[in-house]
């Protein structure tokens, strides 16, 4: 691990910026004392908030950004036209090697579209997904695409549990996680089209893979990587945040029926909020897009500060642990690097399938 | 409300069948004193258990059926060969008007295909559907398809939209429900061509469309009514389920930390298990195919007695509202009747858009 890990923050992107994105960066310059970051954005707006920055001399540099990708700008328009952007610049300087990874909370499209055209993708990888590990009793799952790729081949599903596979290998320290294809049921009569095609490839495959998996199924941790199409993984993700919210506030109001329950609460304060910080979608949020060829990681839109934190906690430890050096070589241990397409070829091949 | 609901019972389906059917039964009828039952399945294997029914006499009947539609049978093939199975019987009651409704927990697609070849659609539906309310924090949302068409286009998307106004504007007794189609974002860029298309649809209609919700926004309570396709349905509420459960184990585990803790627990067990049930997936169970010309409710296949029961619950409600006559006049008043694909005829052309 080198002696400080340099991420780039897009200080402008998300709903709630900049005000999270300096409260983020605070947080996380806190508790990472080897964390140096590059912080991209308006600098006259930015002014005003760079105080905070006073006891991190030396850990953080102000670099000006003149505009602002917009959440409902089109990713090609970004693209073109975001050059001067504080997301454009938050990805350049990963290209140029000025920071080991990336963080942002803008629009998704556009980001994954500027670090896919800009960083370039690892060998034989088509398509890059977002990826995230999510909690279960025993530890936690890796699940892709949480939303990169709303409409997916059998052939992309199959590089995601690739990457999938390089990822939980690495991350969760496993040396041969078990793979899952989300499905509606576990029988083989189950799912689309696109759903037996990838099961027909990854049962092929020299993957552990262990079959179709449910919905339910991930909060149990029944495999450590589970596969699915960007636009379900993101809707399922976001429901799952809406539905441990609405959990939570409810164990909350009950505490505030009587005395008696307020006594309770105070009792319990400390020992639920640290056993729920394992299930907090702001301690969780933070997912690499995985398949460029840097550190990117994407920060829910609505972060707060300590949402944003998180991300840049995520971007750090990637980085820290060289993630993408990692994957390659699964990749190429695979026989994927020279292409994990060559692979995908010779599967289409040997079943006589069209793509 | 008619005297007595008669509410016809797949003994057999679900993976713990028939314990907890029979369980279920029992449950149902000691808290709905109208409720009567036609329990069908395997009489040699039901008389065991027929004691427990004991207290019940008069308001249920035993009725055989010779085999059971495994949950691997394919659908088509169920249909052909599955004449005298538990399931089909059980839609057979509802075809004959020896039942108000019926309920299984067996096999979906297979429940699906014998309901839609029995009973029929509603006048002009091509496709039904699973709806269900799930809880947010002013009252409930009703989400469809949860499952029944794991590839739909824009035509059947409306559609749902139709029968989900419907179905909201009796259960959750609202004169104008608000509807949102679920997508990976709320900006118009948003999504897959699906959605871009069924957008349009339903911007150009008559319903209270609110354009695109995220899946955080179900738990929100943001619309009324969800429309999503029956495999994102389908994934995200049983992450949704997986979820609700690995949050309330944490709480659970929370309050055995220490003496303290255990004492907080005794003063709060009735205060949580009474607001928690109105977000548990067992008291939650039973969804309905709208759409179909006969009440048919879908119960988890991992159901146990509980669950069970609360799937005849929702089977015993929308009996006693006779939600079908009202859903057909509702589409009738929105000159859906005769046929809602003549509906979608009319947008088709007047948009210049294929089917």
């Amino acid at each position: 691990m080198p002696d400080r890990i340099i991420v780039s923050l897009d200080m402008m992107g998300g709903s709630n910026a900049p005000g999270c994105t300096v409260e983020g960066a605070v947080i996380a310059l806190k508790k990472n004392p080897k964390l140096h970051l590059l912080l991209h954005g308006d600098s006259d707006i930015l002014s005003p908030f760079m105080q905070q920055f006073a006891p991190f001399a030396g850990r953080y540099e102000l670099l000006h950004a003149a505009t602002v990708v917009a959440d409902d700008e089109q990713p090609v328009r970004a693209l073109k036209y975001g050059k001067e952007s504080s997301m454009r610049k938050t990805i350049d300087s990963v290209k140029s090697g000025a920071a080991h990874a990336c963080v942002s909370s803008g629009n998704t499209g556009a980001l994954m579209v500027m670090a896919k055209m800009v960083l370039g993708d690892l060998p034989g990888i088509k398509r890059p997904a977002i990826i995230a590990a999510l909690p279960n009793p025993h530890g936690k799952s890796v699940v892709l695409d949480l939303g990169a790729n709303t409409e997916c081949d059998e052939f992309n599903l199959f590089q995601f549990a690739l990457m999938g596979n390089a990822y939980a290998k690495i991350i969760l320290n496993k040396a041969s996680p078990t793979v899952g294809l989300l499905n509606v049921g576990v029988e083989s009569i189950k799912g689309t089209s696109l759903q037996k095609k990838t099961h027909e490839l990854l049962t092929n495959s020299d993957l552990n893979y262990k079959g179709y998996v449910e919905g339910c199924d991930i909060a149990k941790g029944v495999v450590d990587v589970v596969v699915i199409d960007g636009f379900t993984g993101n809707v399922m993700l976001k429901f799952g945040e809406g539905i441990i919210k609405l959990v939570i506030d409810i164990v909350r109001s009950s505490f505030k029926t009587n005395f008696m329950t307020k006594m309770a609460g105070l009792v319990m304060r400390k020992y639920l909020r640290s056993s729920l910080a394992t299930i907090d979608p702001k301690s969780l949020n933070g997912a690499m897009f995985v398949g460029v060829n840097g550190v990117v990681v994407k920060s829910h839109g609505s972060s707060d500060g300590l949402a944003v934190s998180s991300a840049v906690s995520v971007a750090y430890e990637l980085a820290a642990q060289d993630i993408n050096q990692e994957i390659k070589s699964e990749l190429k241990a695979m026989h994927a690097e020279s292409s994990a397409q060559l692979l995908v070829e010779k599967i289409k091949k040997t079943f006589g399938m069209g793509s």
